[in-house]
């Protein structure tokens, strides 16, 4: 089964790829899509594109999409829900089903703890799957929801720790 | 010149097409399109969907998306993020590019004052063109956001008032 995880900003937006064989999980890709410039929906479409030629490439059979941390600035939350409806968007567009996981199921997933930093998630990320290079935090993340939504559908029973 | 207009929402977005002439304006469709469903990123795809017909239907030259209120509810804020996101993208999609304002120069552009209330709304959108049928008061939003864009297309160098 292969997953793909998303780590959603409109700036930059983290993808991750892994194939999960049983317990068994194998890095394929990861990476950083960038969005430059300052009209929101050419930013918005520049996302789309970028995100859909990962989809292409890799053609993951399921994928997930952090719950973006809504924090109390309202700007920035509605910033970050613009560029999460296109990560939500995109694998819908490819006829999957997409998973959502709130940071601290991620975190609890994949470190253990719900209150692990970057720096951990990178670390376990690293562990799992020796040998993996980053291409940045975002990416670190985004395969920790790929790992973490592996997990829940291999154990569908189980109930998802927030 | 034929204008989009889109007041967005996750549960329903309102749209509005016009032409405009010189100062005339004319109506050409006003609906609302729904997305049913639990699953956030099916809503997307749907809302998408139904977008896209629209504007391959009405082929408009421009669009316009309202700024949507930041209210102090960050997950509500998020929902709508997540529909904008969608808003945005579309009409990017077919190579337009898209304004956006906020709801009170929108109010100020098409009813003269800032805090006018949905019905104030409706009822001026109803006297620029007489006879209009309107889908409901987000579909006589998505209209007025047209009409502002229009405005303000025509009158390039006036600043918007917000």
């Amino acid at each position: 089964m292969r997953v793909l995880g998303i780590d959603p900003g409109l700036r930059n937006m983290g993808w991750g790829v892994i194939d999960a064989e049983g317990s068994r999980l194998r890095h394929v890709a990861n990476g950083i899509v960038h969005s430059e410039g300052t009209d929101l929906s050419m930013r918005l479409l520049s996302l789309h594109t970028q995100l859909t030629a990962v989809l292409r490439e890799y053609a993951p059979d399921t994928a997930a999409v952090e719950q973006t941390f809504v924090n109390k600035d309202a700007v920035a939350t509605l910033k970050l829900g613009q560029a999460r409806g296109i990560a939500l968007l995109v694998p819908a567009q490819f006829g999957l089903d997409v998973g959502e996981y709130a940071p601290n199921a991620v975190k609890k997933t994949v470190v253990g703890v719900g209150h692990a930093d970057k720096g951990q998630i990178a670390h376990m990320v690293k562990m799992q799957m020796p040998g993996v290079k980053l291409a940045g935090p975002d990416a670190a993340d985004a395969l920790a929801v790929a790992m973490c939504h592996a997990f829940y559908v291999r154990a569908p029973g189980m109930k998802v720790r927030a």
